[in-house]
């Protein structure tokens, strides 16, 4: 019986992980919600500071990611930074940047999807709109793999 | 021993498909991209024969689907169905709808997003935009969640 027990209970504990990795717990859940509204105060405070740096940092660093427009999609870690620099070259441009979230919903339990409203109060324009964000836990903590701005 | 096997078998096989659980294969992926891809073609067809229905019934039937635009987020399959009907109403509005894929991205076992370009070709005017769509593969198989269109 020794024998049994010693690959029964590593086994019995591999297949509950297994089964439980696919589906977040109520608390998993509102933890994920809560890095990601986390993340997303981090990126607004980050901007309203005049540090585009900070604000795309919380973007994937990948040739994957994905920013779409009305005008159409950028992709890649760089090609966001440098378009976010040029569209904004100083701290008047930038604003100050407003978030309303209005959806959150986890996709497994490495992916999450958020839409919001944005406001940028400046002069002589705010201008405002909505996004669709999808964040992935990623080796370095939850990410934007997807930005939908219109 | 014979006790051992009747628990350890079982025990190894659950923690397999545990562990392999999240991590879609790259046939899988395939599949998953085919079965997508499928369903957007019947969307089209659909809206190309006038039948707002059949087009919208590839949105998840719940009050959760959220449809974003510039002009703000629309919540629910019945609220998307009746403005589709009321912004559509007849086949002349629908014109000829066209689609063009520019990116893929499967998010986990069960989710999945397309970003692609639009165009109603229609007179007077050939309105276009952008959209990206989240999937996710329900009892009713591969159905869009999120969709955010400028």
């Amino acid at each position: 019986m020794n024998y049994c027990i010693r690959y029964i209970v590593p086994l019995t504990v591999l297949s509950l992980i297994g089964f439980t990795g696919c589906d977040l717990s109520k608390g998993d859940q509102k933890d994920t919600e809560l890095l990601i509204l986390d993340a997303l105060e981090e990126q607004r405070s980050s901007w309203n500071r005049g540090n585009i740096e900070g604000f795309v940092s919380h973007y994937q660093n990948s040739e994957e990611l994905t920013f779409v427009t009305q005008n159409g999609m950028v992709q890649g870690y760089v090609s966001l930074l440098d378009r976010y620099k040029k569209a904004y070259p100083d701290e008047e441009t930038m604003g100050e940047l407003q978030f309303e979230i209005l959806s959150f919903k986890t996709l497994g339990d490495n992916h999450a999807a958020v839409v919001g409203k944005w406001t940028l109060v400046r002069s002589p324009d705010n201008p405002k709109g909505y996004f669709t964000l999808v964040w992935e836990n990623t080796p370095e903590g939850w990410k934007i793999v997807m930005d939908h701005t219109s």
